[in-house]
């Protein structure tokens, strides 16, 4: 974990935005594989990360936002679990080390909420999404299940939201980290990416790159000749001479902080002249997104300048038509690229995503969008300095999604549907960068893993 | 999967042994790490998976035991599903790859097992362990978290132990993969085992191994210099000359069939005399318990007879004295072995944990002990043909132990607790196979991982 002291003025921004009630931070639990025992990797819950660092389960926090008071609450380890797990520090000594003055046995934590709420004090908690944690705030606050979602706090959420949301310097090295092992896995992949080889073979690797750079993977890897399939799990078959393998993947360093890099290459190493027309739509789409990346501006509109970008080189391509700006709007673009542009990145990968996208990607100024593709759009606000996004336009030909479109006549005017005929096995592509809003514009966090059409070729066929 | 045979002839063993009432499987669900949308690897459970054969989530299955009818319950996919997922097969498709006559939508369980519970008809199910099937269960069946555990169904809990206790052909094949995975994964962390070499690296290399061999790790990995820390999973240390590291890792294939290995090596390649007389004993013992695995013994009757192998050992070595056989029945040797000789494994790395080990491990004739060591014995019960287990023998020397021991007086009788000082910094050693129980005695599954200490000193000096 960092300093204390970094902790504290985390702490110290929270209690400026909150004066009043009880702020409860659960951190999680061990979460269960096929049986209690046989563990997945613990993951700490982010924000308890964030505001007490304390990266084990069996913790939970709370902060007076009147008194300003801070408890920690676990529990100390016994001789089992010494011949177990090792000898462990104090729950006292843990507490210390995040700064907070207080802590106190789990079993205390109901007693101390239900005074609380005995006195009518509002208990601040944020959204759960683990079943064991609503279980725990059932009993611990004597809410059904069905209605935690209503008594979450959004003061809180906000308050979090916006301290989040800027990254510390603390921060950006870990990031970075991050960032450089994503770099090792998609340089590995790219040197796999011949034909035969089988794809789970190349993601079990590259999982083990991430894991042996401190801990593991920042979410479940796409690697896929399907790269049309958007969150592709699947990664049964083997690769084949003239497809194109999407690998979309990141590391989270030791302390949880995330990369997520996108690159798409050709089994074997040779773009066909129909892959590097596309690729190079794209390529255009993720350099417009990073030279538009900027303070002030909305990723919005960065969003639909990249959407213009791509439209103008699908209809050079004579697969889209007419006007690219009345194209865009009318949202015809997204049957060739159906998600957002990019979104938030830190101790999550889509940062903060459990606090809600609402509160996370979405202001007062900048309200969600219900048109096919723009809805899918997690991050859409006004950029500040020290935002980290993802700039990750792609162009995917899906089947399915293109003879619905064709077959309720949607956006004919700017589709040449039947030039679409010849790209139907194509797959597509998507090129993935984490950037950094600096004073002036932003930066690609570590150095940039290779992207040049000239530049992958050599690397696969070397 | 296998093949629907298998599955249907499975339930029918399961129809026969339970005439009455309504079987309730629950399928898994994804599992979030830090967001709903940002899961682990999804692992269904293993009974679910046994009768059923389905890896995905988002469903039931249920048996009707008076009529012999089955039910699968899932939903099918939407357009959206497709574009994030890709093309799937519906659940009725789905339903006939397991040969199960009935598919409906999730939405009708709740109403198909109301209706059964209106008429007075149990609904089985087993122990969960997973917060969010409490929940469905809490839901579905309308009872309270705190009285599920009541609840379960002893009678399919025997019926399902019984049955999936004996691996078939089919099952023994998937697991010889795993155990060939786990065989790379082994001698990869003996060639790194290099002075300055970070633990972490080590476990997330063979990390990737298990994940390219096709699906994950079937536990997480044990990879330490302290080895004495039963169930370490620190990878923090960099590895030291003169020191022994400790790896206890297996994987598991794309059908979750498990292999789980322990090997301990010396940093650098060379024992030293002190390391190489423990790791003789504990070597003695492993090849003592492989020999004594046979069908009609009690693998309670062969942890004891290891436990004496241990004791003579370190009598020999001077660490304890006395009369071994006295030593064990007082579980003088658990000082140094405080856990059990092994367990079952298959689809699970502990097999049926979830079920509870008093129904896997004991029976009517063999009972749970309290004693120190033998308590910690997962598995106990007379041996039978198609058993597959686990001989983990092991010599730890545990700091924290020896002193409770040596200040609280324990089994002063047969430690020469000053002969111990010189190892309190030792570590620990175990090494671990897996076998199966054949009709004469038992065999090594797959190709035994090197052990010798010549062979392992050679393939680190390499
Ligand atoms: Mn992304
Ligand atoms: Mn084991």
């Amino acid at each position: 974990m960092f300093g204390k002291s970094i902790y504290i003025n985390r702490r110290k921004k929270l209690k400026d935005k909150i004066q009043q009630g009880i702020g409860l931070f659960l951190g999680n639990e061990e979460s269960p594989m096929n049986y209690l025992g046989n563990t997945y990797h613990f993951r700490q819950d982010s924000s308890f990360l964030y505001f007490f660092g304390l990266d084990f389960p069996g913790l939970a926090a709370a902060i007076d936002f009147d008194s300003g008071e801070e408890y920690i609450f676990g529990d100390d380890v016994d001789m089992d679990d010494i011949i177990w797990m090792g000898p462990q520090v104090s729950i006292q000594q843990n507490a210390e080390k995040a700064g907070v003055e207080n802590s106190a046995h789990s079993a205390k934590l109901g007693s101390f909420l239900s005074d609380a709420i005995g006195k009518g004090r509002k208990v601040h908690f944020l959204p759960p999404y683990r079943g064991e944690n609503i279980l725990r705030l059932q009993e611990l606050l004597g809410i059904s299940t069905a209605s935690i979602n209503d008594s979450v706090s959004t003061d809180l959420i906000k308050a979090v939201v916006a301290i989040r949301s800027v990254k510390e310097p603390c921060e950006m090295e870990e990031i970075k980290a991050a960032c450089a092992t994503g770099y090792e896995m998609h340089v590995t992949a790219m040197q796999m990416a011949q034909p035969g080889v089988w794809e789970q073979k190349i993601a079990g690797t590259i999982e083990g790159i991430a894991a042996a750079g401190g801990s593991m993977i920042s979410f479940p890897i796409i690697l896929s000749q399907n790269g049309e399939t958007l969150h592709n799990h699947d990664h049964s078959q083997y690769l084949k001479e003239g497809r194109l393998m999407l690998t979309d993947a990141g590391a989270e360093t030791s302390m949880h902080y995330a990369s997520d890099f996108t690159r798409t290459v050709p089994v074997g190493g040779k773009f066909t002249q129909k892959q590097r027309e596309i690729y190079e739509i794209v390529l255009a789409a993720n350099n417009e997104a990073h030279k538009l990346t900027a303070p002030g501006v909305t990723y919005k509109s960065v969003h639909l300048a990249v959407a213009e970008v791509i439209a103008s080189g699908l209809k050079n391509l004579g697969i889209m038509k007419g006007d690219v700006k009345e194209a865009v709007n009318n949202g015809a673009h997204a049957l060739f690229c159906p998600h957002g542009l990019g979104h938030m990145m830190g101790l999550d990968v889509h940062d903060m995503e459990d606090l809600g996208q609402i509160y996370v990607g979405y202001d007062e100024e900048i309200r969600p969008s219900d048109q096919f593709g723009l809805a899918a759009l997690r991050f859409a606000k006004r950029l500040e300095p020290g935002y980290v996004v993802t700039n990750e336009p792609g162009v995917y030909f899906i089947p399915a999604l293109i003879d619905k479109w064709k077959n309720e006549k949607i956006n004919t005017d700017f589709i040449n549907f039947e030039k679409l005929d010849a790209y139907r096995d194509f797959g597509g592509i998507r090129l993935e960068d984490d950037v950094l809003v600096t004073s002036s514009g932003s930066e690609i966090i570590g150095e940039r893993i290779p992207i040049e059409p000239d530049e992958i070729e050599e690397i696969i066929s070397k």
